[in-house]
């Protein structure tokens, strides 16, 4: 049995400027949410799911036990195995080095309780990530329609070219491109972005203070400066090809839709869409040459996952927002895209339902944030509009 | 009143060699229709439902008349209209004439009552044309499935590029390809099915004897070779827009799928896929450049008409076939898909019905050639699969 100090001294303590705002038990949730992001990798839903179910704090002490806890999702092998894997980086002096480090490169740390928080992201349910590291500042960001922009590092100039015409088309009418970063479409889109002066923001795969690719650090210098750099790793974490995955579900979390420019046949950017498509966000994909083997993977997802063929910013606003969009401008009430659809249980049940996997009803209920009862007489509207149907072992959507 | 020979002695006398395998009431018949090619622009509903009606033979004779004949869906106002405009052209001599320009350019007539009568064309209802002029045989493209590739004349070297290796795919794994000989992708998608030796057919929007435009008359000659070059219109006939927007509906019914290879924003190949969409038939476009306005018209589709991306071959017979049909070679079972579709009589029911436009029972029946009863009871089942819907005024697909 390991014993932590998890008292308010001792997080106020390691949180120093962090937990300036903070009351007691914020600060302790905090540091026990930082203290997570060292135990467990991104997306890690057993860590989520025990989060969800004692708190921050009181699921980090039974960690610190050598018996494992079950509970509802985490049966007992589950539960030992997890056990196994956070225990070894249970080590207190780590998570006080990043909150340090944190203060000196000067990122803040966000969690749920953070009026700055995404609530997009709380759609991933026990996926979602426990505390986020920002380099730059959310709050333009909340203002605007993020639009999640990704494609391939491979691009062809066709592609960047067009993920440039949708990112200045975006940032020009109210909205802000999200996407990683990287090298060919990504950076296309951050640096279009830039150019027309409007808020975007890069999701990591490595620490937020670490700008990867290096070879774009003064394109997330500026990102910084004009949006938010973001991950859900402690600073000075490097990123690893798990991280790179997991970072994608950030990415199509956090836009009200996301536009896959350019992809080969395999590329990465069809797992930030099967994300996408996974929490009913609405996908599109830009068409391209069929002899482009850059296109292959935009072909794919039209074909495969019914994504939306998207040809100019016009089409990404009637993919964000649905067909009352004005063209031409950001429609008065969609002031934040994400936000307004969630204001409709039903589309939060649709959110919460796979239209590949089936779900059962306590899945559902947890991934959109409702109760049972609630849960299966939503399911039951949703089964009459044709919308929801029950599958083998749960229910899906149509 | 004008009196009209349709003894069998005088259809007989003006069919010369092509009443040679017919019997007297075949041979009437087929000079009934023949008349009718002359009397009524290609697509006239009215005309259709006359014949459908009374007989080839008898709706002449009811034209002959000065009284119209009101029938069920042709009523007094429609009647008198359609009147006015049949009776000037009720001559005689023009018919006989056409007949025998025919035999001299070596035409066959097809009608309804023929083996070789393409029944896909019956889909149409009361737009089906009521005989075919020949150049060449449909014979062996009656062992093929028709796959109908369409596009833009005005087409870049993609498009004719893609066309091509569509075409001779398809003609190499046993399908036809029905296009409408025109420049661009037209001209293309025929080159290259002749180019693999695969039957493929030409619709024209003139006489099957006039080879426009003149500039494929090379072309022309070889598809009436290797498969053939078919129109609705008497020989000598002129090409107009009218006629070519009616050609349109020709290609979409007899392709067991549409392919639209490039088309601009309004190009007439739209039409082509409208009247496929229409008719329940299969719709596919190729994606290509969004910054090339030839592409612009399948981006539509894609987006529009719920068209299913096509980029390659393979792509075209999963269209045309569903997802049972092997890749690399046709499926046993499907020497001819529209023939292999039609067995089913909801499928008719089905294809009857727009997914745009509201029909109402009486027109489904006809659409479907099927009683009012068995129409009406399949629309039930159909409604219970989700497949079709009641609207305002009639039945739509959903």
């Amino acid at each position: 049995m390991i014993t932590l100090d998890l008292s308010a001294a001792s997080a106020r303590d390691a949180l120093g400027a962090h937990g300036d705002p903070l009351t007691d038990d914020e600060a302790i949730d905090a540091f026990a949410r930082v203290w997570w992001g060292h135990l467990a990798e991104p997306g890690d839903a057993d860590a989520g799911a025990l989060i969800g179910a004692l708190g921050a704090a009181p699921a980090l002490e039974a960690v610190g036990q050598s018996v494992p806890t079950p509970i509802a999702d985490l049966d007992a092998v589950a539960a030992r195995q997890a056990w196994a894997r956070w225990r070894p980086r249970l080590d207190g002096s780590a998570v006080r080095r990043s909150l340090r480090t944190a203060t000196l490169v000067g990122l803040r740390l966000l969690t749920p309780a953070d009026a700055a928080w995404p609530e997009a992201l709380d759609d991933l349910g026990p996926h979602a990530p426990s505390a986020l590291w920002v380099n730059g500042s959310l709050e333009a960001v909340r203002e605007a329609t993020p639009i999640s922009v990704v494609g391939a590092r491979a691009a062809t100039s066709y592609g960047e070219h067009v993920a440039a015409e949708l990112a200045a088309g975006i940032g020009a009418h109210g909205g802000a491109v999200v996407s990683g970063a990287a090298y060919g479409i990504d950076g296309a889109a951050h640096r279009a972005a830039l150019a027309v002066g409007s808020p975007t923001v890069a999701f990591l795969a490595g620490g937020a203070d670490r700008a990867y690719p290096s070879g774009n650090a003064g394109m997330i210098a500026e990102i910084a400066e004009a949006g938010a750099v973001v991950s859900e790793l402690p600073p000075g974490s490097a990123p690893t090809r798990w991280r790179f995955l997991q970072r994608n579900r950030l990415i199509a979390a956090m836009g009200a839709a996301t536009v896959v420019v350019e992809a080969g046949w395999r590329s990465g950017s069809l797992n930030t869409a099967g994300h996408a498509a996974g929490l009913g966000r609405p996908l599109g994909a830009v068409p391209g040459p069929v002899t482009s083997a850059a296109s292959a993977g935009c072909h794919r997802l039209l074909r495969e996952y019914d994504a939306v063929a998207v040809t100019c910013p016009d089409d990404v606003w009637e993919l964000a927002g649905g067909p009352g969009d004005p063209r031409g401008g950001p429609p008065p009430g969609a002031v934040d895209g994400v936000q307004r659809r969630r204001t409709d249980v039903t589309t939060r049940v649709l959110d919460a339902l796979s239209p590949r996997a089936d779900r059962t009803v306590a899945e559902i209920a947890r991934g959109a944030g409702l109760s049972l009862e609630e849960t299966g007489s939503l399911l039951g509207l949703l089964e009459l509009e044709g919308l929801a149907g029950r599958g083998g072992s749960g229910w899906r959507r149509a």
